[in-house]
């Protein structure tokens, strides 16, 4: 899965970053606050300890901090817009339980401009991921993507323009699909927003139309609040965009309830799920925002990224037994029959290797029969077979494992024949 | 280079093997002690560290002990002999200064038998190495092998056989370099070996000849206590399998002086230098020892192995301007020149993408010249453009930036004609 993502990523001209583990206390504690803060990993060697120091490294809890450390850090040397992926474990000081690890996965994609960055890329990064996802073969899955602007902006022009009643509004909507729509809709209400505004915008909100028809419902708005007319054309930007990168129509929706526990996105915003599971969540979130990296450096730097969170989607996958089955990276074993032919197993070992196949010799004494049943346990499809019989014919014996059939041919055959074989199984 | 060394022991039927950051502080300090212990990096979460908990956890400092652990906790499942490798960052609480980390890479391969493990690992091992190193082409290099049963057995046969003294013995050897064989023979003599065998075991250690040579001239020694009968078993058939497994003669030498720092070694050792740069020390080093996990299990389970220090020798290398150029990892720019075709240029994207290039989509609004200079800039060696003009006749302008020269042809062969352009450049 792994290889699967950083090809995805590379395909579409990211370079990868990687950085140090540790960052410093300060650093970590500055940007994160409240529930985060709790579960910094603070580190702190032997050596410091006995001095009776106090820890000022700490583990990253996730690779946002990092990517705004080494973005200020090497703002003179890069290019903008800098166009990196990041598959780095993080670190959690969580409790050990099903779901939630210490450290894991995660796989961060994100454009930083310098000052400003088209809204093209807000299209560009969920296509990657759809492109992942297909290859993840993980079944069918749908990115939710919004935009802040649209919401705050309608708000706005409602005349709710206090931003404290703004997340108001924005935490009752995220209760939508837990408490259903007329209790949202009374909560609004309570609020104070107005009857039919209130029904207006939760009828936007469950719009299940497509892309086009939600824009145009946008569009029948005809509210005038800036930031909600820049929203709209982002969104429809994002929309046209799509299709010129061939995105299946399907893959994404225009979900405007997408709003929840992304405070610190300013525009685009997006959720991941897999179709027949939502009960996974999302499994690969992100947006825009207006400023990477204000705490370290004077530029402003906006961005856009998504992360997978793998090792929990890896999770999730493997406990309901929705896993791709992968093929042993071994192809093919060359057992060892005739102690005085080890020679000949060895060099048909770098013959093979040459050939451009992962190939195990048996180097242990053992019987043919416990060669064979090693080879099936771990997986490994075929078995080449050379007694004292084979070998003064100038002959090998391939044996396929799954098939249970074999096949006995000259060894100046044998690079050639097993093209086909290995093909024909792939 | 990761990629390389992890291709290189898959195509040898190795599986790779990951465990997490994280072991139990006590693990980690029953295997350590000395210098090692000092050097630990303890983690304590937030919460932990509020209630006035002492940290119980600590960062793996080596693949060694999670392998160990790892082999323990698994045995029954594991299919033996277990044949993995673990490309992970170790932490060790260094001081950062130039040729010291705090966080490197180490890249490890061992093979575990249960009760019994055939010498002919012994040989497999050090040929994966060979194969590595050749295709990261960092320039001649020889890994250097011995067997310490060869020197105990020895000295045993010369009626050392003080453990102590034998460690005394081998501590001597080892200054060969620094001081010079007349001092090491007069440190011989003082710990009590007759001028005799002072000569006859230094005229081994310096032996120049060819691994043959050396075995003979072992042979000839006529010694016969069992211990270095059994080293030099070990020895000739690792010399045999060697040859058999094609690997070139000046690749390893036989050398008895390997002998420093691994006493954690019971059989075959094994240090690798670059030809050209002694100073860098080993740069990868193992050897075979009798028991992986003695602590963890009661089963006994020896094992070999050997262990790049990747981090470590990428500094040198890259110090010492040695790295081979690695070629960029995005093929091709697609400018930007009329954001009226913004939609060609991303479904053009799109399509070379499919057809297995890596292409990056020029997004932002920017003259042609900046566009040009970031693909410069970021090593991207083909740029398409299409303008009104090129879009009018069909076609797509193809600019070869280290050539300076470019090529205007049909979009329609465009794919055709990539494959040749793009093949010509590798």
């Amino acid at each position: 899965m792994l290889d699967t993502i950083r090809r995805g990523f590379e395909r579409f001209g990211f370079v990868p970053v990687e950085t140090p583990v540790f960052e410093l206390k300060d650093v970590l504690l500055t940007k994160s606050g409240g529930e985060t803060e709790k579960q910094v990993y603070f580190v702190q060697s032997t050596g410091s300890l006995q001095q009776g120091h106090e820890a000022d490294l700490a583990l990253r809890f996730d690779l946002t901090v990092p990517l705004a450390r080494y973005v200020a850090e090497h703002e003179r040397e890069l290019v903008f817009p800098f166009r990196r992926y990041q598959i780095q474990r993080v670190y959690r000081g969580e409790r050990a339980q099903r779901g939630r690890f210490r450290e894991f996965y995660q796989c961060d994609i994100d454009v930083i401009g310098k000052d400003k960055l088209d809204p093209a890329y807000d299209a560009e990064l969920p296509a990657i991921i759809v492109r992942i996802f297909e290859e993840l073969n993980v079944g069918e899955f749908t990115i939710h993507f919004s935009n802040r602007k649209i919401l705050l902006g309608l708000l706005a022009s409602f005349g709710i323009d206090d931003a404290e009643k703004q997340k108001l509004v924005l935490r009752d909507i995220d209760k939508l699909d837990k408490i259903g729509r007329p209790k949202v809709r009374e909560a609004l209400v309570d609020l104070g927003l107005k009857d039919i505004i209130a029904d207006r915008l939760l009828s936007l909100i469950t719009h299940t139309g497509s892309k086009e028809e939600l824009l145009a419902a946008l569009r029948a708005e005809k509210a005038e609040h800036p930031v909600f007319l820049q929203g709209l054309m982002e969104l429809s930007q994002i929309v046209v965009s799509l299709k010129a990168l061939g995105v299946a129509e399907n893959r994404t929706r225009l979900n405007l309830a997408i709003a929840r526990g992304l405070d610190y996105y300013t525009g685009t915003v997006y959720e991941t799920f897999i179709d027949a599971h939502p009960e996974f969540g999302s499994v690969c979130s992100g947006g825009r925002y207006d400023d990477l990296a204000g705490l370290y450096t004077k530029s402003k730097l906006p961005g856009v990224g998504l992360s997978i969170g793998l090792t929990r989607l890896y999770d999730q996958l493997n406990m309901h037994n929705l896993l791709p089955q992968v093929p042993h990276n071994v192809q093919i074993l060359i057992t060892q029959l005739d102690p005085q032919l080890s020679s000949v197993y060895l060099s048909l070992g770098t013959e093979l290797r040459h050939a451009g196949y992962n190939v195990e010799n048996y180097l242990e004494p053992a019987k043919l029969d416990k060669q064979l049943k090693y080879a099936d346990r771990a997986g490994i499809p075929l078995a080449i077979i050379i007694g004292e019989n084979e070998q003064s014919k100038g002959n090998v014996l391939i044996k396929d494992l799954m098939a249970k059939s074999q096949l006995e041919l000259p060894r100046t055959e044998l690079i050639n024949r097993l093209k086909n074989i290995i093909h024909h199984k792939d």
